[in-house]
């Protein structure tokens, strides 16, 4: 591979957006070396605006401004007059990658940006899952998983579980094989208040526990009623199982109804009680998908997972079982999935 | 993608080459409507002989034949006058098959069959290690991993533990991140023989008991003494540490040491013994490697395989601890490995 320069556009300067400009400060030198190539940011938007620069923007400087709890819209090359999907459409950056936060509504603002990335011929590297859920079909065709010859890369493999590589392995590492069934235990936050209420926390202080992570969504009910899992397991029937799915299509429930005294009862016979997100395939090869608490007893491959750690389980004709787990120290997980994407899309030039 | 036949030769014929043509056989259909490419088997080998038709070989035939105990030398378009790399090179195959047995003191006939392949432009895929233990760098540099563009693909998934993806998650899932640590535990055969010796089984009786399951080298020392693991652990720090690394580089420590009375209070204290091959990064960048029995406690991730499961652990910076494991039924892993190569590679097209 020769030494390259690729642009790249950031939406989002939440957690994840900014860990990510934060990683290729303090690794630049090492991605030029061990890859070939080097990322330059024309980009950039929160929900302030969007700031444009195609020489090139400061990375440190927005680094620094949103530290210091400033927004995009006081930067020195800020566009009032760009939306960042107009902004994603006038770089022709190499590489969007995508960090807004989720909104199940209509997945806006990702979605437009998303679009505006494939159409113009970016690839598009999401952490966001809005876009999936809601449009998986519509964005495949437009990308190379299911669009024409040429078409800009789609990946997303931080979107279900952080850097847990559950999109990875299960449309590469399965490859060949059927899966019959998988296990999807990928909301860091539940695995957290689960295991800290199984030790005698109260629900508020297990949540605080799981915030202090850095690792809840904006709005926890996301998270508590098991719509953030819903979310990730409507992405994995999409894109590893190939079954067009929307949210409407699963059972979903959280873990609010879950007793004290269930979960004291699960950890007592050294199992523990997680969320999981379950595909199983029907006599007709198409799979059910439900999220909803579960109890896995002391021999389940996860049982034994702690501190938000994540996992998935894939059963397979060939194979058997395929076991999957993350420990992550916050966001920077998912920021590192995005970096692999972008990698792994660079190394096909 | 489109509708593609590629040419493909098979070279060994032994538990994994023979449930890699039943593969094709069974699932032949479906391998063309999910992944659109079909394989035409053009030459086959085994130790005595060659093989070959450009029209295509009666594959079921060829399964019916070595099932039946007989031998390649018996088969109508057997070419007595190729060797398996004459015929790798005579077939210009999109793709070579290499499932040849392990042959640690010169890596033949394997060897030479890649060189063959990789040279002529087949694309390379290996269940067997030898080549790679012994010449890494060598076929590296004749391939995608490090050649030129445009040069064929070298791929073996399924030699670091059977579908276990270790090779795929450490390259590409990890990628972007540095491994501090890796633990590999790979050997299905000693997985078994420690498991049933620490249930109070005798060494003979627990060697069997692996060996019914199919997944014991031609030579059991191989497992035994730990040159397997050693042989995967060679291969890993080449293909995914990055670090040139032959077997010479390695301190090696097998079973033969281990008494029943630690692996029972291994067990008892809720964890286990298992071989682990061990690459830690020193303050250098360079990675220490070995091979050796070790005692997991009950927290450690890998502590509950069961079965002959094989697992690994990659501790990195970025990320944190990413763990994968792998309860395979005999060969069909390593089969599965070789084909999601093939589909991987021919995706690219």
């Amino acid at each position: 591979m020769n030494d390259h320069t690729y642009q790249f556009v950031l939406t989002g300067l939440g957690n994840i957006g900014r860990t990510f400009l934060e990683i290729l400060i303090s690794r630049g030198d090492s991605l030029r070396r061990r890859y070939g190539f080097d990322l330059r940011c024309v980009g950039v938007s929160d929900s302030s605006g969007v700031a444009y620069d195609p020489a090139g923007l400061d990375i440190a400087a927005i680094v620094a401004l949103k530290r210091g709890g400033g927004r995009v819209s006081a930067l020195p090359k800020h566009r009032p007059d760009l939306s960042s999907a107009g902004m994603v459409a006038l770089s022709g950056a190499a590489f969007l990658l995508e960090a807004t936060p989720t909104n199940l509504q209509d997945a806006q603002p990702g979605l437009d940006i998303v679009r505006a990335a494939l159409r113009g011929g970016s690839h598009a590297v999401l952490a966001s899952k809005g876009p999936l859920v809601l449009a998986y079909a519509e964005l495949a065709a437009m990308s190379d998983l299911a669009g024409p010859q040429g078409s800009p890369a789609l990946r997303f493999s931080g979107a279900v579980g952080g850097a847990l590589p559950t999109i990875n392995v299960g449309r590469r590492d399965l490859a060949g094989a059927t899966i019959d069934r998988a296990e999807l235990i990928v909301n860091g936050t539940t695995q957290v208040i689960l295991e800290e209420m199984a030790a005698g926390m109260g629900f508020d202080g297990a949540l605080a526990a799981a915030q202090a992570q850095g690792i809840v969504e904006p709005d926890p009910s996301l998270d508590v009623d098991g719509w953030d899992a819903a979310n990730k397991l409507v992405i994995f029937a999409n894109a590893v199982l190939g079954q067009p799915t929307g949210l409407s299509d699963l059972s979903v429930a959280g873990i609010r109804a879950v007793s004290a005294e269930e979960l004291r009862a699960a950890w007592d016979a050294g199992g523990r009680i997680s969320v999981v997100g379950l595909a199983e395939r029907q006599g007709d090869g198409r799979y059910r998908l439900s999220v909803a608490p579960a109890t896995l007893g002391p021999e389940h491959p996860l049982a034994h997972m702690r501190h938000g750690e994540m996992g998935a389980v894939f059963y397979s004709d060939i194979i058997g079982r395929t076991t999957i787990a993350s420990l992550e120290d916050g966001p920077m997980g998912s920021t590192q999935a995005m970096l692999r994407d972008v990698i792994e899309i660079a190394g096909r030039a």
